[in-house]
């Protein structure tokens, strides 16, 4: 039996080499200019590749204007959605839990206060509600931006879903994960790191199941976790690709990430499927543009490679298949 | 260990059944004309979905012009490519063998007395040339036509390899198989059947290893079956979809073919890897246009699937994986 799964590990291991001989770009290449929307479709999104492109929003007033002071007075006094994590994980694995962000509303302002450290603070601060918090939270802001990339619109014949604004600290961190969006995102001041692996390293990415929790400040600033009632176990990814555990993930080592950092004025073109780890430079402003995926034939062959990489159990704790 | 592949194979159903619901469609939809490059490409190519486009060529002369009698005239005298075979089955299993047709050189003028049934002769005779026989061997007709299709190639960005011309007798059947191309199939006069299956039923279609060999015409008229000397043996697919010997590949019962007739004046977008058996009223004149395919994402899954559809020998003689 173990001999014949390894079989179709071998499978999976010569697809996800093929992905890089037939397609994959060896590190994340830079376009000079939005491409025509056929050509980005057909050499970007069709083909399921991320780009950095240059020079798509020099026109948004955002990339001069966004300085704190600037923020406090069009924002300063709106309440925002701020994700606070002991550790600047939100949504990842802590322990036997999987663990969201306390959620805390506050205004614009006391959260500039936190990130240009006018206040001390426990815990690491991040805006990065997913939910169009630009349009939804903050709209004094849209006016400094565009409300969807034109060329990325017609390419797609659709609008985004959302366009969210991120601001953060320097030790907030996103874990892993793969997102149903084509993702651009567009850096405003600092940078981000991005740590991005293909959908065809799928079978050599642990997936483990959870019981959600989230982080609670207490009264005497301490976190604590706190079991998410009656919820169902989440699928999340335990391992952290800046520190990958090897010895109990070994099928990771087939994996080959790309690491890219897109710079102020740069836009990141995320391909919808493909997993991402996101770190940044202290108070690194960002707006990205969620373009719902289309569920076609990608789709439908991610989701064999999904069965599939179950089945074999390469990532299992042990990696070993369980006989 | 059998109940191993099983659990492949279980995959491998599940993935075609999602195929259908998720974005295939029952039958083969119609275009009332040609639309932008970009949405063809997003619509149609990106997905991998076949389509028939009416009102794409009105334009060409050769519509109406394309008689016996003209062709007679413009290119009677000139000596093409004829493929030759007994039963009508060029390029298909006979036997345990993989038969290719006779490929004789005659006159534009005998063919037409053969399909005119002005002379007798044994054997189908059938122009299939795939070299791009319509520009090589019949340059007088191109001003009839146009030598690519402007949109299509504004979508791929390419011209396109080669533009065929196809004129047959009603019992020549192309036996099922697929192309590395995209394929754009106009027919001119009469009616092509087509038996399409998309590419996620590779696993439910048996290949199997065949000696190559020629049919060759002996001097009393009877065909012999010829090996070819020192050649290696070619997969093909032994499974005839008009009568499907399901004893023999019992997983074939879980394709889902689609028929579809194109009509003289009709376009059918045939995707790359889809496969394809193809018949055609007598005297049936079509051309195509083969633009090569992008070998990227799309390609990469596939071959997975076929290397995982030769692990699982789901399409073996007996159906039964080997222990």
């Amino acid at each position: 039996m173990a001999e014949q799964i390894s079989a179709v590990e071998k499978c999976l291991t010569q697809f996800a080499q093929e992905a890089h001989e037939l397609y994959l770009n060896q590190s994340v290449p830079y376009l000079d200019e939005p491409p025509p929307p056929l050509d980005f479709y057909r050499d970007w999104i069709g083909p399921n590749k991320p780009c950095i492109i240059r020079n798509a929003f020099n026109h948004w007033p955002a990339l001069s204007r966004w300085s704190p002071s600037y923020l406090r007075e069009t924002v300063g006094s709106k309440v925002i959605s701020v994700a606070v994590t002991p550790n600047g994980y939100a949504d990842a694995v802590n322990g036997d839990r999987f663990v969201m962000p306390e959620e805390r509303r506050m205004t614009f302002s006391s959260l500039l206060d936190v990130i240009e450290r006018k206040v001390e603070q426990r815990g690491v601060f991040y805006v990065q509600k997913q939910s169009s918090n630009l349009t939804e939270e903050l709209s004094q802001l849209t006016e400094d931006v565009e409300s969807h990339i034109p060329w990325m619109s017609q390419a797609l014949g659709k609008l985004p879903d959302a366009v969210n604004f991120w601001l953060g600290e320097g030790s907030a961190v996103t874990s892993m994960h793969k997102d149903h969006y084509e993702n651009l995102y567009c850096v405003i001041s600092g940078e981000k790191q991005f740590i991005l692996l293909p959908p065809s390293d799928r079978p050599f990415i642990p997936y483990e199941l959870y019981q959600p929790a989230v982080y609670r400040q207490k009264p005497d600033g301490d976190f604590e976790i706190v079991d998410v009632a009656a919820s169902e176990k989440v699928p999340w990814i335990p391992l952290d690709p800046l520190n990958p555990d090897l010895v109990r993930y070994p099928a990771y080592r087939g994996a080959r990430p790309l690491n890219c950092t897109v710079k102020a004025g740069e836009m990141l073109y995320l391909p919808s499927l493909w997993f991402h780890h996101v770190r940044q430079t202290h108070g690194c402003i960002a707006v990205n543009f969620w373009y719902d995926m289309d569920f076609d034939i990608k789709y439908n062959y991610f989701q064999l490679l999904e069965s599939l990489a179950g089945l074999t159990l390469m990532t299992s704790e042990d990696g070993q298949p369980t006989s």
